[in-house]
């Protein structure tokens, strides 16, 4: 009985983006109001999709307390009302995009997740513009 | 030109969940609150998801009406209002998580829609846990 | 500077809806599916409006985060993953009504809060039926 | 860095589904109240998915302002507070069921985007009716 | 214990705004895009507030079940797949706004309801555009 | 008639909230995480309400075209994808709490409507705070 489970989460974060190897002109141009250098921010909403075999135990594909406390712990607590540019280390020489967040959002959950589970990672930076990694 | 349509519905139910062949130790600290031997419950919201060829005739995949109509007759007629452990045959030997009850409101449904369509269901136990079968 | 402050919480639970001085024909015949003897349940959704002056010095009305640790420990834990009827000593002679549920939580924020607060609750039993107290 | 992006916009149109090629009574058995011959309406929402690999300079799968654009121009402005039958070459001989008009615009910003992105398209008739093309 | 207590209900119709007394520039003006003669519609949303004393044997201020019924029946029954210009006689020498079209609804409804309760009218002419009567 | 006229509209802002007069300590102790020094931000969501009289001629009691105008040209271009501190003039000397935006924002678009309206706003911080100038 294979399923998917998604449990939602979010965090506000302020962030900028900017691609330091362009000229001033080059990132205006390409990030419009995005590349703002006094930073803008988000309410992100974010949905971790697992997908596996039931247990017939339990019912439970994973308990989505302990998904919901493992993306507190490492998600969360790293992003939430968080300057991405300055205070996320892996954000120094990756912008932050909302396509980055939600690779980086992916690989912190990765290393969490028992290997037998499929992993994807929906991330809405506003209402109207979201991001699924991987596709 | 294969589309897929989808239809939403919901209904309210009770349930708890609650593995017999386990002590009650063992149950608390699996289900938590969820194990609550006097019952809670959820408005749960069902989306169900069929794919297939339109026909040209009518522009439709499936008649969303007749769809519709199906899911409160071998859905809703069943769970709304119902405390599902005790009131659902289906569940007297499993346990109603979120991902077991999507697998029965599955199979009662792919018995009643023709077998060129595929079929899939996503179940929100609440806005931030839900899942999908098949997956 | 007066404004309004919100907050919004859930809790999942069980009830019945029964009226004991009546014969089951008459429960039936007013409660419909509401009244099952094996209960149904639901999310609710609460929301929490405040009302008073800004402190000039927090820019706050009040601190929502305070507000919704209030809510948690007041409302939260007694009604979240309950059965209203038998758990919650409130309901032992008022039916858990959406009506008398807004009630009962009005109540026990407002001990909470500062009377120079003023307070009202709205319930959402459903998306589609929800109550307010005081009106 | 294989990604999807989304990107949501709306409008608002009046459709009538009828057949010309049956009689009056196999439509009204067919589209019940959607045959009105007066017209009814929609307000429409529309997700746009498009998948491929991120820009590593920018970080970006897709400006998805430009994705906006794009919208606004080749689909919103052809279809927003139109009448869909009379209005809109396309439904001349297409019936304007959700499923074809997904179909159609699926058309329109296939020829506008680069053929190095996939493309789906998921449109709202209502919140509890919708479909997907390709599916 | 005065309480309020809402109910959502929905309806799809296509409209036209115009004003026969004016000329076709000044309508053009005045309306834009929805003085289109060949009409466009909405999924509008309604929700009706209905205010008084809970009664003490049921819990109720009102039975939201007969106040759905009322609004399938008084209201849904006469708006829903309709064009509100042609087919609704109250909208013969009214010109079908949202604000109109929620006074019309408040009429019908308050001819139904008992007069001890106070009654307001909310309605989504789209997610973003909504109007209230009486304010 | 009397009608209430709502229009929702939405900016991305990224703020802090710190009160200079007061320590490192009171403030971190005050704001908590709100208080980072190198800012957080929201998808903010404005609900702009005008109540008056309805203009028998048009059927509306303001242009909601007009009102979302002024709306983009007197709000949402000094706030959006702005830092609140630093680049809004407003909130030089004033934190710019949600109160106290609401607050701003209602005396630029007062400026702006004719005295015949009345004016409230609501600004949704998230989707679980959220506040309302004036009461």
């Amino acid at each position: 009985m294979r399923v998917a489970a998604y449990r939602k989460a979010h965090f506000n974060a302020a962030h900028r983006l900017h691609n330091p190897k362009w000229s001033e002109e080059k990132n205006k141009e390409m990030f419009g109001l995005c590349n703002n250098e006094y930073y803008h921010g988000h309410n992100y909403e974010l949905i971790v999709k697992v997908v596996g075999e039931v247990d017939p135990e339990t019912g439970y594909l994973i308990d989505l307390k302990y998904l919901s406390d493992v993306i507190k712990e490492h998600v969360e607590k790293k992003l939430d009302h968080k300057n991405l540019n300055i205070e996320v280390p892996e954000f120094k020489d990756l912008i932050p995009s909302a396509e980055h967040i939600a690779f980086v959002i992916h690989g912190w959950l990765r290393e969490q997740l028992d290997s037998k589970y499929d992993l994807q990672v929906r991330l809405y930076e506003t209402p109207r513009n979201f991001v699924e990694y991987p596709a």
